[in-house]
């Protein structure tokens, strides 16, 4: 149940008929039983989600939430506040790592501005924001209740698009000078775990800044003192617009059965406010790569979730879902290829 | 030096210098340095081993190398000798998890018969069949030493095929039933660690069996007593026909500066062994999946090699390498065709 004034979409239970179904065709396949391991479970993951005996995450889209952190004016970041609308111009100008690997996969690659600081809107990306950044959270709140609820739906509506343009998996990634911080804030706020744990170097802060860093975000939590109970509280208190967005969008895709790709930590942050919102949500993520940031081994942990890959990026934009995303690629393939021993006439081993 | 008889082309030395131009290049992209973590590693290894400063490894060729064990008539695995030869076929006629990852990746695939246990040649393979199986090494050696040499030769030859019809990086794979059985008996020859350490189910055995396939090696080894200092003798006495042709594939790849993804437990001990043979192959590995057969983190320890994914695979054929090569051309990709900070107008993190 969604526990707050947001109307969602339901989200409906999980196929396990149809996970059952593929768990026995697996072992029908020319192999040894199980020894395809994750890529076993990815299917039949991917199988509950959808609902179909042979799913399909071709074509997968990429959604990119831009949104400034008023905090970033406390120091937090190694990189001017700035660099946030400058990463969306090289976004749209098809420059950044997120845009190569949507190329490599052939990916429908959407970038909104929820937030930028900027006071024109910005070309090339579809213009949703909500207000030029949020809030500083020292000082006051990060966005109000309304604006919170308002993420949650321009993510919603990002997704819809996607599937309505026949996308079959959702990659859902962020821009924003300062988002770490708000996430550590967020994180910290649900979960419960010590600052001391979360805290990180983001996009390279050195451990002197990461102290205070540290320092900034229990200072804003303890003058704002969100309701861990009230996920939108937090989200409104010391969140992100982007980080809302990535949680609508989350939660827009299981509605309409669409499995989705979960990032790194900024995204996996998201996908648990989510999750806090409507606990339904939770069995139609995948993650895709454990980052680097130290605080999303903790995200994690509070997710119940492994990643697929652990490839020490802490990049964020979606990169580390994108690169995961041709495992789940291949595990539709097999699935859907691989001759049975009857097939192929193929002895099995004696059970 | 290659310590044998065996004459092979020299293996070059890296390109230190193109790695170095790489690893400057990487911190003028726009990301954070260093955010793109094993990707930016993989960037300067394969520039290293090309001399290329914008290396490329598509289109990739796989090699599956296909022979027969006499110690299967021992009870070592959970599938009859046949299925060798079954496998074979299914290899040919696209049905196997090899053949959807080969479409996957658009990869050139090549099965090689070099010594599957039938009394005709096979069909739709390249016939190198040295031996039809190798002998029982309980009671016989597996193989004399000018079979052992002629097994690299094959493999080269097949790598050098694969070179000239334009592939850019080789992954080696194999098929034959009893195989883990002979791999766990190189390694422990070649690396002196404990048997009871290395030795696991393979394609499914149980745990009594397991006992049963250890004492079989342990009695091998105790009747062939294969010198560790000469890996053509451990090759020739304990090893298989498929492992011999693995290593020349890979001896071949590196004396062309081609890159070679390493699979799991069968092609890691195959790799040890030609690095072995040649230690100057090492810098041309790049390891692809860590699989769920206990050995394979041993042969790994060996190689001081870290793979990329680790996925819970242990199926062979080449398909845990295959599952990390979209991460290889993302690598490369990233490196091409990111924008710059300066190109791009972003401003970069303050010294």
């Amino acid at each position: 149940m969604m526990s707050q004034a947001v109307a969602f979409p339901a989200i409906p239970s999980p196929d396990s008929a149809c996970g059952e179904r593929v768990s026995n065709y697996l072992d029908t396949l020319t192999k040894p039983p199980g020894s395809l391991g994750e890529l076993e479970a990815l299917t039949v993951t991917l199988a509950r989600i959808t609902g179909q005996d042979f799913p399909q995450v071709t074509p997968p889209a990429m959604l990119v939430f831009a949104a400034d952190h008023g905090v970033a004016v406390e120091g937090v970041s190694a990189f001017p506040q700035e660099v946030t609308e400058q990463m969306v111009a090289n976004f749209v100008s098809g420059g950044a790592a997120i845009n190569v690997l949507a190329r490599r996969l052939k990916a429908r690659l959407e970038v909104v501005d929820i937030g930028v600081a900027s006071d024109a809107p910005l070309t090339g990306v579809v213009n949703e924001r909500i207000r030029p950044g949020t809030g500083n959270m020292l000082r006051e709140d990060a966005m109000t209740r309304a604006q919170a609820e308002a993420t949650l739906e321009v993510g919603a509506r990002a997704a819809q698009r996607a599937i309505a343009a026949g996308c079959r998996c959702l990659i859902v990634g962020e821009m924003g000078i300062g988002n770490t911080t708000a996430s550590s804030a967020v994180l910290a706020a649900l979960s419960g775990a010590p600052l001391v744990d979360l805290v990180g170097p983001g996009t390279g802060l050195n451990s002197q800044r990461i102290v205070h860093k540290r320092q900034i975000i229990e200072r804003a939590l303890a003058a704002r003192s969100p309701d861990p109970q009230d996920p939108l509280d937090v989200l409104a208190k010391v969140g992100g617009l982007e980080i809302g967005a990535m949680a609508g969008a989350c939660l827009a895709a299981a509605a309409l059965r669409v499995p989705v790709l979960v990032d790194g930590f900024i995204a996996s942050v998201a996908a648990l406010l989510g999750c806090r919102l409507e606990p339904a949500l939770r069995p139609y993520l995948v993650f895709g790569h454990r980052s680097r940031e130290p605080g999303h081994s903790h995200a994690l942990a509070a997710l119940d979730a492994q990643p697929l890959l652990s490839l020490d990026l802490c990049l964020g934009e979606g990169t580390g879902a994108a690169l995961a995303f041709p495992v789940l690629d291949a595990a539709c393939a097999i699935l859907a290829e691989m001759a049975t021993f009857a097939d192929a006439g193929i002895q099995q081993a004696p059970q």
